[in-house]
């Protein structure tokens, strides 16, 4: 029996089983621990805000599905989302939840020894979010340590190549985007207060287009203004009303099912600083360079490093990576920490990677973006949205 | 010089040190390592969506502040809202980030070697979601593995009583809360979109009330409907309408500056199930004998062996526990992971302690929820929100 949740054909789970197996047999793995709420989707749909606990997923060279296991109250939104028997969904008592006592790794332990698995090697997300300390000090206790293995962003290697379905979630994240873009440069008005801005642009997340509703997405709105947006992750401020003079930085995004599609603009309340013009069209003209640049076959660290020589006549400089791997995720980042626009990543770029190029620059007074979500295609890249690349002035 | 982003006088922080201090002499900690975003909003004011790359704060009992490190790209947003000299703020080069090479931990590790605190025994949120296991081992290489000890939730122990001045920001995110409460069972009506509730609820969420501005949530708007209620976290089915039958769970909040009063509450559209009724009946009279029962000296466990007794006779059972201390917080949750309402801890009610009782009921085709977030008070406990306890009935 299959879930009525499902946003994906069977046949794509299959691949991405096959194809996680396949990582985990290069890398000496039998067996992978995955906790990351992303990768527990990716590999079998799981959708629920219940991260907040311990939960994971469980995937062994020699089982056809992987195994659940989350808090028991969860465990009917496991039986929902995923295409998983329902003999694989094992739900832990309540005991287990944030526990002085007990861990939850030692539920894991023993889920492992029932199935007979605990003396194989096993891959843990060693520098995720979701995986800390005590998780693996507790498995170690529990498992002996010669077993346990780096499997950090594994699975999200293996998520970089986005499948067809995948794009076509994307490209209605973008549509999406471009909404909520338009809404935030069309509510950013002398006089109104920030939080009414932001509050249109979070409805507009969520609203979606007429086809496609929207979703929470994985970070909220970006938006500083004035002074806020000399540094990079800062947003409204609750109690302010914008002012002839503000800079404000959007970095928004279009998200689908968990899909995302970002993108960052900059507005300018009045008649913009001369150096900000020149910022803006320094900025926009090297992203128009790097964009004819990407294609198939060349490396990250190439990109940036024509980014970086398209720049270098206007004294621009950038010391923070360009751009990122972007697709599916939660909180607290829809970046999926695979290839980074850098020097030295050595990642070559292939048809189905969708990457943000973010140029953003944050001088010691305001800051400007302007930065494109593309999809590399057999021969270049594909802009996913199409926005004007500008400094929006509003008065 | 202060920043102008500071939400406390400089008194708060420093009892908010002093406290934190005399917890870690206790515990036989010279240093501390504090990565959870919270914590460190707490102790220093510090408030960004930078919690996706490695950051923190290090307090040591023989200096006077904190030193904070993040990336070099919000720094500026650590000048911004910190009280912390400028000279204990450290931005570290963006190489460090999501990185293959190295790990930012190795840079953590020679800023203490640096301040002379590399032998002191150093304190360390082991179970949090922020400190990872490669976190710690690398830490662990890098330092030696004596001297490192478990202070996962230290600080949120400290948080756990709270301020005038916080529970002054708390009463503003009551406000907030119930008008987004208001706003989702207004919304909820067969035929319209679920997305177009949740978008009011998330705007409301965020413009707040005319006095205040609100914040986005440590959680989305939990709102799922029909079949996708009889599980603990899923939310609004982006593609679907509201239909006559429906039982909509509302588990939403108000945020002021991070600092929650979450919430739940329950719709059905239409006339409702007999057995639902009966639950619904049965868990207000509960909820109300519980609170009457709240208040300083008795246990977190009494509350709950209280709550238990009060539904006996209902035949509801309710597995999971019934609450837990809330208050500043980001994402995954406003929760504090202190005091549970549960069997088994012992935590003794103190005047100051804001807790979510939060008896939801998950049965096999559908929940119902009521909540109230309450303050310990010297003689009892106050509901912070005033909204009515009852099952919501739409046409």
């Amino acid at each position: 029996m299959k879930s009525t949740q499902m946003i994906f054909p069977m046949d794509e789970y299959d691949r991405r089983i096959r194809r996680t197996k396949e990582m985990m047999d290069r890398q000496g793995m039998e067996v992978l621990l995955v906790v990351d709420p992303a990768n527990m989707n990716y590999l079998t749909g799981y959708d629920g805000w219940s991260f907040y606990v311990h939960q994971g997923v469980i995937l062994s060279l020699n089982a056809d599905a992987p195994l659940w296991f989350g808090r028991e109250q969860d465990a009917n939104g496991a039986r929902l989302t995923t295409w998983l028997p329902r003999d694989n969904i094992y739900g832990y008592p309540d005991e287990y939840v944030q526990s002085r006592y007990t861990h939850t790794m030692c539920y894991v332990a023993q889920l492992l020894r029932d199935r007979g698995w605990a003396e194989k090697r096993l891959g843990l997300e060693m520098d995720g979010y979701w995986f800390s300390a005590k998780m693996y000090l507790t498995l170690q206790e529990q498992l002996g340590r010669s077993t346990l293995l780096d499997a950090t962003n594994l699975v999200n290697w293996v998520r970089i190549v986005k499948s067809e379905a995948e794009i076509t979630y994307i490209r209605q994240a973008a549509r999406i985007g471009e909404r909520v873009m338009q809404t935030a440069i069309d509510g950013i008005v002398p006089g109104v207060p920030e939080r009414e801005a932001a509050a249109l642009v979070s409805a507009a997340q969520i609203t979606g287009t007429a086809e496609y509703g929207g979703a929470s997405p994985a970070i909220f709105p970006i938006m500083p203004s004035a002074e806020r947006t000399s540094t990079a992750h800062l947003t409204y401020d609750p109690d302010r009303r914008y002012r002839r003079g503000d800079v404000v930085l959007l970095e928004l995004c279009g998200a689908r099912y968990r899909y995302h599609a970002p993108l960052a603009r900059t507005v300018y309340l009045g008649d913009p600083p001369g150096d900000l013009e020149k910022t803006a069209e320094g900025v926009v003209t090297g992203l128009r360079q790097t964009l004819a640049f990407m294609r198939p076959g060349v490396t990250a660290e190439a990109v940036e490093a024509r980014w970086r020589e398209a720049i270098a006549h206007t004294g621009v400089v950038k010391p923070s990576r360009v751009g990122y791997a972007f697709g599916l995720n939660y909180v607290p980042d829809w970046g999926e920490h695979t290839l980074s626009l850098r020097p030295g990543d050595k990642t070559v770029l292939e048809p189905g990677m969708t990457i943000h190029f973010m140029p953003g620059i944050w001088l010691e007074s305001y800051g400007f973006e302007c930065s494109e979500p593309v999809l590399i295609t057999e021969d270049g890249c594909e802009k996913l949205i199409e926005f004007p690349q500008q400094l929006f002035l509003k008065a």
